[in-house]
């Protein structure tokens, strides 16, 4: 059977283009899926062996989801991270030229990433919203005086031009993406492990309970508070540290931190990405 | 003059409820703008008195947007939050009936927090992601076999008719605003705070950082951690804690807090919100 990595759709996002560099030799036929939960539950069902979805600073959907389904009733683990850099190009059906652009298309992100170079070079050109990057670069590329941001794998998809690369305002764009699996990774002496606590709303609970990774000497690399919807006056908190699971310190820290907190849920220990593709 | 609020559009958005809501008395002419940053530059240029903008947990857009602009080179401040249940309508062009929709159309995170409705009562119903609800209510508006997921504001607004209300899997989906201004709000004595600060990125800084609050026993109640895109290493995180920042143990222990942090930016002092409506 061949392997299937799976991917937050459609063709032509920037998820796609993650899945793509992390199967570096394309070992893996690639899928995609029209939604998060989809993605979680294709892992689940085995039709996959893995998938791929954005985290942090996504274009194509809410970070928030990720989290919540991570959170929620499931078995699918975090098995690696990756870092991309974002880059934006304005795309258009072949033979059109910048002044006969009339309209801009894209995700409300993308657009408001290049709000210079549209104020500057295009002032005059309605800004309108799309669900994603890619879907705006399909709609562009049946008209004229249209354009699209999105990346260059939809100019290549859909056959596009390219008018103009790089137009972010910010040089340094990077989205965070999770592989997730059945599994998380192994050991390899440079990992991370991402979780989920719960604690009550009180002053001092969250001090408290970072005081144990402290104590450890482990850095943090994230921490985002959530109100437990169905429970006023509980927080999550999703964190990550830097260890495995494994590790002897991190197994002891979280040890203590799972007496102290309301609950605890290990969403996976994976190999820590340093430099963006 | 009349005074003026403006808001995330388009009309008939969970927004645009949260501004009318807000509003209690009907004293503000409501305009919807199209983007965050425009909202902000707004209220920069006076065009608007004050604005409404979604939070955590939004459904018209990216929460990192709001939290990005304001952490921005910005004097627009928070002086104001506002907690809504989020409900979701099943809308259709009139004189449809549910066997016969073929395809629902919504925000990503609309059709998710459906999910567990649509795969019991449209199991075979095309699911297709839309910008925002209120475009996804327009759509529909002018065809057959189509049905949206929105809000009853964007019902009234495009005149569909309901065919199922309140669909979402949650029952209490809670969705956080924040009313924007040149100016913060005044003591109430029931008062949050909302600040960013900067931290290098080892183990403890953060740790120390909290131990300020809760020596001053300051409730933290919201903490995000986001990465400095152009300086690796340094972090800046989102807090919210209780009381105002003329409070005088809270003025105390931002001083405190300034001290030990790279930067810190006061972000707004505004009452706290504790029902939603």
């Amino acid at each position: 059977m061949e392997n299937l990595m799976g991917y937050l759709g459609p063709p032509g996002t920037f998820t796609e283009e993650a899945a793509r560099s992390y199967d570096k030799n394309g070992t893996f036929l690639l899928r995609p899926y029209p939604a998060f939960d989809k993605v979680f539950s294709a892992i689940t069902k085995k039709e996959i062996d893995q998938g791929v979805v954005p985290v942090e600073n996504s274009l194509e959907g809410s970070v928030n989801l990720t989290f919540d389904l991570l959170s929620g009733n499931t078995d699918v683990k975090i098995k690696g991270e990756l870092l991309c850099r974002i880059k934006h190009f304005l795309l258009t059906a072949p033979g059109q030229t910048l002044s006969k652009i009339k309209e801009v298309y894209s995700h409300p992100q993308a657009l408001a990433q290049c709000r210079i170079f549209l104020d500057k070079l295009l002032p005059d050109a309605s800004r309108i919203n799309m669900s994603s990057t890619a879907d705006a670069a399909a709609l562009v590329a049946q008209s004229e005086g249209k354009a699209a941001i999105a990346s260059q794998q939809a100019a290549e998809f859909y056959g596009l031009e390219i008018l103009r690369e790089n137009i972010q305002d910010e040089p340094f764009n990077i989205t965070r993406f999770f592989i997730l699996a059945l599994v998380d990774a192994p050991q390899t002496g440079d990992d991370k492990t991402s979780l989920l606590i719960g604690l009550h709303d009180k002053p001092g609970s969250l001090f408290s309970a970072l005081g144990i990774l402290a104590n450890y000497n482990l850095n943090l690399t994230k921490i985002e508070s959530r109100p437990v919807r169905s429970e006023l006056g509980k927080y999550i908190f999703f964190l990550d540290i830097e260890g495995h699971r494994k590790d002897k310190k991190v197994s002891q820290a979280l040890k203590e931190l799972k007496e102290k907190a309301l609950f605890l849920k290990l969403l996976g220990s994976y190999p820590r990405a340093t430099t963006p593709i």
